[in-house]
């Protein structure tokens, strides 16, 4: 199944007219899951095409106002959509009271249940969210205040077995089949033991991503970037302005591709670019000189997490596609 | 001096991809007021080219998210810039705590404080922000919750002098002029006592505006729309749908025109309509055939309380201006 992460807003706390607040959408078939949500992120849903209702996670990472003040307003709309599909919003301890606070927002006023995870800072390694597909974990960040950066994952999906390998070793039954495909070995007729590494061909691995903002470079996220196939890391500053992301906890664009060629990463977006960069290119010049595979995260463009061979991803409109109105 | 007002958002409570949330400009001079603040508006400043710093007060209507959710995002933008001059809100009872309560906008954290007016549902007439060249004031609204309508309105600035007919009756006094233009009597050297009425030529009164939204049509819009240069008046529903009007407690666009006429208003702009109206052609029309000058209010759009004569009124681009974006 493809699935694909669409950045709605990418900029930092100080709104601009090309970049918006901090929001990515991941959709999978008819699954939307969402991380983070700045003021405005249900405008980008609605310019993207994606359906709202669709949302069955948002992930909030921590709580600076361009990372969560669209969550009030998107479930105020959700409300009036009078959906009904119970939603699960991850996020650091505290979220509950502060959307049971907002007016209108009260859960005895809303349509549908919330089903709240609290993260806290000493949570470690956290699964936060799990279907038969995939699961979504979360760890602490290294931020000037709590933040968890995520990862989803597909789950490995059963091997194909190897139908000719298995009839030359004994395998003909049926049964047997979905034994050795699940994992179990089985003994043939003819009294001989066949171990499912003999037969199935083990399927690659599902697809993943993660999402890692607002933090220094650290530990943790290198291990949620371990691998995967997309890597969005914030890249608030440039190496010339280090100090800054020191003292504001961010991190620069070169310490971004570190960390994505550190943790093997195929492909790295940056965003959460400083407001004081006019364009992408010395933040995108500067990552791709650690790792040759970096994009600035494009809002509203599809970014798939496997691009299946002959498939032409879309190319964007430039940086800034979303309501940079006139 | 001009002053005009500027819709940033003139949706309702369902985002579309032409409207957004409520909220209104007006510019005079260097200041500008902000009426409502939905989710987004700071955004729509950036469009309008309006300066977020100018910004002296915020009048808030009542508690439903769309006219609401975007303040939250718009202090916070206003602390990063490290404002400095205080800021005035006005809104319902309630809104400090609300304010206090986000995360990274309790008042020791921002850089300037905030005046705060609270607003009750037995206020009457309330007087809620004066400057020396204009004030503002509010009375309750009939909606499903609390809500206040506002009225703004520039001071009668001192009326001219006719010199000649002030000598003619023997006034030569530089002093005595003076005294005459500010309203008082004036006794001349030969002993004839003049009424500043006899020689001062009144001014035109100030210019004003009327912000009434969200509510049934009342006694209370009407008064704070009388003689209004501007009256924005919500009309969420056309007669057809007055049912859903009533139970909701909107207004029609008949109704909104029928206050707008009552009130003697010289300019109707509506807005506010319910997204099942795909175009505000028929809100449009039905206004119209109470009170011809209507128009559908047009995001980002100057209308100008006053037009200077000779001058021409910025047309429009067609509705949504704002960040519809491909």
């Amino acid at each position: 199944m493809l699935t694909e992460v669409i950045p709605l807003g990418t900029g930092s706390a100080m709104p601009t007219r090309g970049r918006h607040f901090s929001s990515f959408a991941l959709r999978r078939g008819g699954s939307l899951l969402l991380f983070d949500c700045g003021e405005g992120t249900q405008f980008g849903l609605l310019e993207a095409g994606l359906k709202n209702t669709r949302i069955e996670a948002v992930f909030i990472t921590h709580f600076h106002g361009d990372h969560l003040y669209g969550l009030v307003g998107l479930l105020s709309t959700l409300g009036l959509l009078k959906r009904r599909e119970s939603l699960t919003i991850v996020g650091p301890r505290g979220l509950q009271d502060l959307v049971n606070l907002m007016p209108g927002l009260a859960a005895e006023r809303l349509t549908f249940s919330i089903h709240f995870v609290a993260l806290d800072e000493d949570m470690g390694r956290m699964a936060v969210y799990e279907t038969d597909a995939f699961t979504v974990e979360a760890r602490p960040l290294a931020h000037s205040i709590f933040a968890a950066g995520y990862r989803f994952a597909e789950k490995a999906r059963p091997g194909n077995l190897d139908v000719e390998a298995a009839r030359v070793l004994g395998v003909t039954d049926y049964q047997q089949y979905r034994q050795l495909k699940s994992g179990q070995p089985v003994t043939t007729a003819g009294g001989r033991l066949v171990r499912p590494e003999e037969v199935v061909i083990p399927a690659p691995p599902g697809s993943s991503f993660a999402y890692v903002t607002d933090t220094r470079p650290c530990e943790n996220g290198r291990l949620l970037a371990h691998g995967v196939d997309v890597l969005y890391h914030e890249a608030t500053f440039t190496q010339g302005d280090r100090q800054r992301a020191l003292e504001t906890k961010h991190a620069t664009a070169h310490e971004a591709a570190t960390i994505a060629r550190d943790a093997g990463a195929a492909r790295l977006l940056i965003g959460h670019f400083s407001a004081r960069y006019q364009t992408s290119a010395p933040l995108l010049e500067e990552a791709r000189a650690v790792f040759e595979n970096t994009e600035a995260a494009e809002e509203l463009k599809p970014y798939l997490l496997r691009i299946p061979v002959g498939f032409e991803e879309k190319k964007g409109e430039g940086g800034g596609a979303r309501g940079d109105p006139r």
